[in-house]
């Protein structure tokens, strides 16, 4: 027997890292017997790197999620991690609500036609949080918090959330929700993410280059590297039903911290003055969306599955440099 | 100057009230100058009442949300009270998606593409909160507290809740979304709302009838009468958007009582033995709906309002019985 799976924004750069993982080592779907990966689908609107196309497991699937999902046949786990980020979202209101909301549902609908359901991880994020100016700051958000979104991306992705809970209510999926944090570093060129960012002040200044922070510099903020946020998608598909509990949404571990905070252990990690290519401005447009999100996040769900947050900058600058060696000037 | 006004779900009980006290009296919207309303659409699946029909200011728009609302030309004030029951949306999940969801999202985009951005008043529901079986029994539930619905109906009111607040955020709508309680007692015939029986139990006794409760007597419920109901819908249009805040929605007040207490009004209010009428089930699909719904409800927004529920069952009997000339044996 073989696990058959469906990674949805396979392409990207957390999709491209779950395919390496789940191609590498076996998986458990849903608390059952943990199986070799023996075909693994990658959807997105754009090819994925050469490596996992050149696997013989690996099959390519190009094209937008509502008319591409519906054919792929039954598997046991569905990785949906495609969406609009946040900046394109707020930018483009329509292209926002078809991609997350009815991309989504086209998603559940696939996986609801499936003769067993299948476990599905719906990737949410931080981002349902938000200042309600009405109703002023934001203290730490847990687990049962109740979202306030303020972009469009994080009404899109609590409706999604939302749906993911219906359709495993009723029994089509099953269905678990995670919340990610902000990803620090992302590798590569920078996306249209309004946290972006936050990958590119390490990212940009390890390699020698300029990189603008477009807020203050003790803007408080919420990081997890790519391999805990990994290991936090991996985990919400293979635990069973019961250990997975609530159908609601479940926060991931982020790290507290600040620009001023990430810049200090750019120069202790890479080296003193590295931190001097950063240009700090306050951008109009993604500063308050960036302020409007929490930087306190509880995650005792997340906690009591064994999940944990880097214990220090250090460490996200440290995972960055043995994940992309090379990669320093 | 008259006011232009949309009800989806005209023809509904509550909607055809609205419509009457719209046309008895003058409303502002959303805090501007009190006007007589001039022209009133009622949209619906099927014609308003006769006397809303015989108004020269009512125009009947009969059909579905998606291929009806688009044409409707420019108004100042949108009452979106259209929508599949909970009984009918748990029944059949893809006409709950699609009324409740799609209806919500072409009612909105109709409003988006008006020169001035109308009021927009979304009717939403207390059977957006449930109680999680991996979370435990619901506490008294405030403006904030996280819903985690139980219920199809739920979810879609609760996406719909998202919809109009981020249509609001972006300048689309003046959207104001409201939780109703239970409204009780409803006339005329039963509905497909699982809720149905709580106007029931008081409504057919009151006339000689049999009636059914399918919970058991002891099982907590939060209602409101039509007219406090009326009260909360009207005030949150008339409201200007800052004395109305937070586009999260609010809780309407509902008095907290059980189906004994309301059993026990009727025999005081109506005659003793009037609540011998009742027979008691215990139903095994609405039951434990109805008990996933909360009894307690803190509505400390529209208190401050002015907004309150009725102090006793007796009131809301009184109320049928005066709203209703005629109606009793």
């Amino acid at each position: 027997m073989s696990t058959r799976v469906v990674i949805t924004g396979g392409a990207g750069f957390l999709g491209s890292l779950l395919a390496r993982r789940l191609l590498a080592s076996p998986i458990s779907c849903g608390g059952g017997k943990a199986e070799r990966v023996g075909e693994l689908v990658l959807v997105d609107l754009v090819a994925p790197p050469a490596d996992l196309v050149s696997d013989g497991r690996v099959r390519s699937v190009v094209g937008e999620l509502e008319s591409t999902v519906a054919g792929l046949g039954d598997v046991d786990a569905v990785f949906h991690l495609a969406g609009v980020v946040s900046g394109a979202a707020e930018a483009d209101f329509d292209l926002g609500l078809r991609t997350n909301v009815d991309g989504t549902r086209a998603v559940l609908e696939y996986a609801r036609g499936h003769r067993v359901p299948p476990v599905l991880v719906f990737s949410s994020s931080l981002a349902v949080f938000g200042i309600d100016p009405a109703v002023g700051p934001l203290g730490p958000v847990g687990d049962d918090t109740l979202p306030r979104p303020q972009t469009s991306y994080g009404i899109q992705k609590f409706i999604g959330e939302q749906l993911v809970a219906d359709y495993t209510r009723k029994g089509f999926v099953r269905g678990r929700s995670v919340r990610l944090m902000t990803v620090s570093v992302r590798p590569g060129k920078p996306n249209a993410a309004a946290s972006g960012f936050l990958s590119g002040i390490i990212r940009e200044p390890v390699a020698g280059q300029r990189a603008v922070c477009p807020v203050p510099p003790d803007t408080p903020v919420a990081l997890s590297s790519p391999r805990r946020t990994l290991a936090g998608i991996v985990l919400a598909a293979e635990v069973d039903d019961e250990t997975w509990g609530s159908r609601t949404a479940m926060n991931l571990p982020g790290l507290t911290t600040t620009p001023r905070e990430m810049a200090a252990a750019l120069d202790r990690v890479v080296g003193a003055g590295t931190s001097e290519l950063i240009d700090w401005t306050d951008d109009p447009v993604i500063a308050p969306m960036v302020r409007g999100w929490p930087a306190d996040v509880l995650a005792r769900r997340a906690e009591r599955l064994g999940l944990t947050a880097e214990s220090s900058v250090d460490d996200i600058v440290r995972a960055y440099l043995a994940d992309n060696p090379g990669t320093a000037r």
